[in-house]
Formats: structure tokens, sequence, C-alpha cells
């Protein structure tokens, strides 16, 4: 049986998916994208110097805001975005107005798959977003709705129909993304195994999520896709994705979404400075063994029915028993309020109808 | 970087590992696995007609256990033990005197990787074995102890030495394990898929354990595969490993244990008969409905320090809770507590040790 990836009709879904991209740089790395991206609208986030001009190559079809772009639109509110750090990526998710949001890193090319021919990492991640999760009991053959699988013998019938995709989660080959102790450690690394498999994140277990070539879906998730306080003035960095993960992994499990992780792969071209992120990672790598347990207990009250109000409950909760770690995590807890605001202030309808859509609750 | 399966120096523990395999024929398909079996001992274990003589290839090292032998070992104990079902493959586990068990069906035969090598499946699932697992966070490039891999950014360094891993489930070339509604709808799928993946179940997550091809750790979770009571008498059948699989996941979660998926795969050669296998499975299937919510609430207390109380723990709960599902439960939990009974009898050293090495509870 062909695998529907190999058919590739139309892209899909070019009026309901915008691509955003944080960069400091020209976004040359656009170019071999070009057969796959340029259907689709980018929202690109300038990072760092306002002044400085970023070239986008021709054809693509896109707006771009720099630093001044995102104080003037969010006022007192900008705070909430990083500046100087990736993280200032989160605000491209609050001002598009589609139902399906993917990003990549401008260090990210195509890869190929075991065949040599090019993955379209979105079209994957298309596929992985339209087709259910099932978080409530493993499947061993992977992803049960791929051509050629299906729910293995034992697997509950009820269970089949699974719950709406909310997160797809796609890997990197080349360079694979390990933080600066294993970098350090393993400088030569590289990622060349390519597992073809997709599968969902099991309801009540926590993973390490990656911004680098993420999709999922705004109107279900998107203000729990909060990228924190990283770079210029904060205490650490490089925590940015890990965050928003941990984050949209416990409101998934309480909304009774899914989270896929697996295919598309990127190739990720270059490795960053191990000695950099070790500065910027240190505080990270050991809050996060009090931040991991504290994720793994969050309980959130039934009346907490949409995103905005379990962001806003994780918020009280990461002051109440985060705040004593360090006082990074109440700074933190109150820019997820502002963000809350900010993206309902930009969303105004989105606010009911995230409430209205999610209303099934666990 | 090369693969570690790729050398393959001298057979792996072949003084501490059994093969189990229920069988009603001449074992001809182990000509195909002579190379990768010979050097182990094998544990045949007869079911049906026990006046009929099983030939097995020369050369191999073997027990053979019919049902008479059964009756004559167990006594009235041997009620426990499943007659014409592939449910009578755990007797083998009880009169092993390894560390290790591999147990696969003798419709099982060599598969290849996608370069045309012949998999040694026993290689890998004692490779599964020997190294750890990670069931508290999910690693998102698969088992972070193969070689090319790693434990990715956000992974918390406390977790990383993982925990003893218990058991090794393999999965399955061509023929998919499928139950019989599937098997009906989809007469001619075929698995194909090669996943190039190692992944540890994590905690709380129940799996459909398929016992085909499945490697476990005798002394660390040997009591609690007991496959039930099937087949001649029993109003179910194909659910004996499932039912395993229930039970040493929650006990695997209890005493903080790995379970293991994905690789190696063999090539499952002939479809059993749907329309049979229908019949045997029907009472199964609307039963899981229940099962599955009972085996996700179970909970073990602390003082079930060893496989053994955990699973006698799980007998009374089971005759409390599924009793009134159907009485068929109540005399499963019966013979569960003979099965442990038997065990111990047998075992009468690992008994203590299991106690004594699994102390660390959680």
């Amino acid at each position: 049986m062909a695998e529907p990836s190999t058919i590739s009709p139309a892209p899909l879904l070019t009026d309901e998916l915008d691509i955003v991209i944080p960069t400091i740089r020209n976004l040359d790395f656009l170019e071999m994208w070009r057969p796959f991206f340029q259907p689709y609208h980018l929202i690109i986030v300038q990072d760092g110097d306002p002044s400085k001009t970023i070239k986008v190559p021709e054809g693509f079809d896109y707006e771009l805001y720099n630093r001044n772009d995102i104080n003037r639109i969010l006022g007192p509110k900008s705070s909430c975005i990083s500046f100087k750090d990736s993280a200032c990526r989160c605000f491209g998710y609050m001002v598009s107005k589609k139902k399906y949001i993917y990003t990549i890193d401008d260090d990210c090319f195509v890869a190929k798959d075991p065949s040599g021919k090019d993955i379209n990492a979105l079209e994957q991640h298309i596929k992985n977003l339209l087709c259910p999760s099932t978080p409530f009991f493993f499947n061993t053959l992977y992803d049960p709705y791929r051509a050629g699988a299906d729910f293995v013998r034992g697997y509950p019938f009820s269970l089949r129909e699974g719950v709406p995709t909310a997160v797809s989660h796609g890997l990197w080959l080349n360079i694979p993304d390990y933080d600066a102790p294993t970098q350090l450690v393993k400088p030569l690394e590289r990622n060349t195994r390519y597992v073809d498999a997709i599968m969902t994140i099991p309801k009540g277990t926590l993973f390490p999520m990656c911004g680098m070539n993420l999709a999922f879906n705004r109107e279900l998730i998107g203000p729990a896709m909060y990228f924190g306080l990283m770079g210029d003035g904060q205490p650490i960095g490089r925590y940015d994705d890990m965050w928003a993960g941990w984050c949209t992994k416990v409101i998934c499990d309480h909304l009774g979404l899914g989270v896929k992780t697996g295919l598309p792969y990127i190739w990720h071209s270059k490795a960053s400075n191990p000695f950099v992120n070790l500065k910027k990672e240190y505080k990270g790598i050991y809050w996060q063994e009090e931040l991991i347990p504290f994720f793994q207990s969050v309980t959130l009250p039934k009346d907490c029915t949409s995103v905005q109000k379990c962001y806003i409950e994780i918020s009280k909760q990461v002051k109440a028993k985060l705040g004593k770690v360090d006082d990074y995590f109440n700074k933190l807890a109150d820019a997820m309020v502002t963000w809350i605001e900010a993206w309902d202030e930009l969303n105004p309808s989105g606010a009911k109808s995230a409430e209205l859509s999610n209303g099934a609750s666990k």
C-alpha cells in the first residue's frame, strides 16, 4: 500500500497555517524550503537590533516584526516577550490569525528520507495534526492511523477514535538537540538514525519539547505556547521551548488533547557553541530537577475548561511552589499572566472559542 | 560510530538464558534460527495430545514437557496451567532455572533488517534487557543508551541512570498482531515498516504485550508472567499475553522496573484464522473495556516489595472488582494464587532473592 506522503497533491491548509521564524540574520535558508514553504504565509520575528534589515528571499509572502513593532503593538505588555533569545518567536503565535502554526529555526534545512527523497516536513506535520492522538493506551505499532498500521490486538475498542492532536513535535537529523554538558562530552555525535515512526506521548508523561521543528493547533493549545522569559536581562536561556512543552503537556493531558512526536525530520546544520550554551543553561540544569517534579504533580481543577484558565492556574502554582526556588519564577509567573492578557487582547474571539471547543475536560 | 549489533562476537548469556517455545508440532522452524539459538538451552512446552511426538531438529539442547509432565510436576496445582492454548508456555518460565527468558512462537522466522541482513532477535533482546530503561520521562530520540543517541536537552540529569529493564517486547514484520475484527476488516494488511527504535513504555501507561517475541528478566519479574486461564474449558483465548502484560506493567511501575518495546523484529509467517480467533476473543473484547480501567487504577501498597506480594495483591483486587464482571475472574484470581504457590515451590530461593533485590519501591 502506498504511503499517502508519496502522492503529495496540492499543498495542504495554505490558508490556515502560518510559518513562524525567529531570526537575527538574512533568511537565505528559505531558498532550500521554497518548494514547500512558498505557498504559505510567513511571520518573521526579528530578534536583536531592530535597525538591522533582514533580507527575505523574493517570492515569499511574509510579515516581519522587530522589537519596535512588538513594543508598539503590545505596549507595556511587551515585557512578556523575550529579547535577544529565540523565545521571542511566541510573539508570532500571538499575532497570527490562523488555526495552525509551524515554527522552524533558521539553521534547519531540508532532510532526506532513507530513499534519498527530500522530506516535506511541513506536510508531515499537517498530517500529524489532522489525525488523532492516542494518549490513553500505548500502541506497539506506533501511530495506528498511518497507512499500513492499525491498533494491535488488545487495544481497547472504546479508545480507537483517539483525541484531537494539538501538537506535532518533529525531530532532527545531523546535529542532535543536546544540552551543553552532552555537547561538550560528545562534540562529534551526529544523529544519523532515521526512525520511521510517529507516536503519541502518553497521558501523564512529560517530554522535552524542542522548538526547532514544531507545529501546533493554535485554536486548541495556542495560549499555552508561551516561551517564557529568556535571554537579555534573564538568568537563563535555552529553556524557552522546554517551559512551553511542560505547560502544554500538562494542559493537553487535562483537556484531553494529544501530543505527537517523531516524523518529520529536518536537517539541523549547526551545533551552537557549548560554552555559550553552558552559561545560558546552568541554572536551568539544576532548576529543572525541581521543575519536573512540579509539573509531574500539577493538577488542574475541573473548572479549568479553557487553555487560558489552565494557564493562569499554572501561573498561580508556579508562584506558590517555585517562587521559593528563585525569585525568577515569581517574575515568570507574572509574565505568564501578562502573556494571556496580551493573547486575549489580540485574539478577542479566540478567548471564547477556545473555551467552547475545549469544553470536554477530564 | 559503528552499532555494536554489527560486531556480534560470542553469543551473550548462553548460560543465563532459556528459550521457551510452546508448540503442537515438529519444530522445523528452529532450522532457520539455528545460528542464533543453538548455543542456548530450549524449554519446549508441548501443548495438546501428550502422546504425540514432537520432533526437534538435531543439535539443539532442550528439555520438553507435555501435559503429563506438567501434571506430574505440579500435581493439583497444574490446574493453573492452560491446556490447548499457547498460554501453557508460562510453565516453561516456572521450571527454568535461568535469569533470563526468551519466548517465541513456532510460526516466527528470522526477519531481515533494511540492509538485508538477518536480524539476530535474541541478541537484541539481551541488549535491551542489559541496558536501563527510562520510565519517568520521555526521551524524544528514543533509547538514550543506544550508540549514536543520548538524552536530549531538557532531560533531567537525575533520571539519566535509568532503572533496571525487566521486559523487552519485540515486534513483528509481515503479519501484524491484530485482533479478529481487524483481521477480518484488513485481511491483506502486512507490516512492512521497519521502525529502527527501542523505547521505554512510560510509567503509568499500559500496553498490549504480545507473547510472540518477548524476553524478560526472570529474577526481576518472572512471577508476574502468568499467562492466565485460556483455551480448553475456559471462556476466552488470545488474552493470555495481554493479561500477563497488564499485570507485569503495573508491577514494574510499582517496583521501579522498566519495560522496553520496539526492536527486534521477527518475521511472523502465518495469520491465524480470524473466525476461530473471533470465537476465542469475543468475550475478551468486551471484558477488556472493564479490565483496562481496572488496571489503570490498581494501586499497590508500599509493603508489596516483591513481585509475588504484588501479584497476590492484584489477585485480591481482581476478585473484589472483576468478579462481578464474570465468574471467570474469580477462577482466574484463584489460579493467580495457585500460580504463585507453584512458582515458589519450584523456585524456593527465588522467592527470597526477588524480595531482597527488589526492595526499592516507590
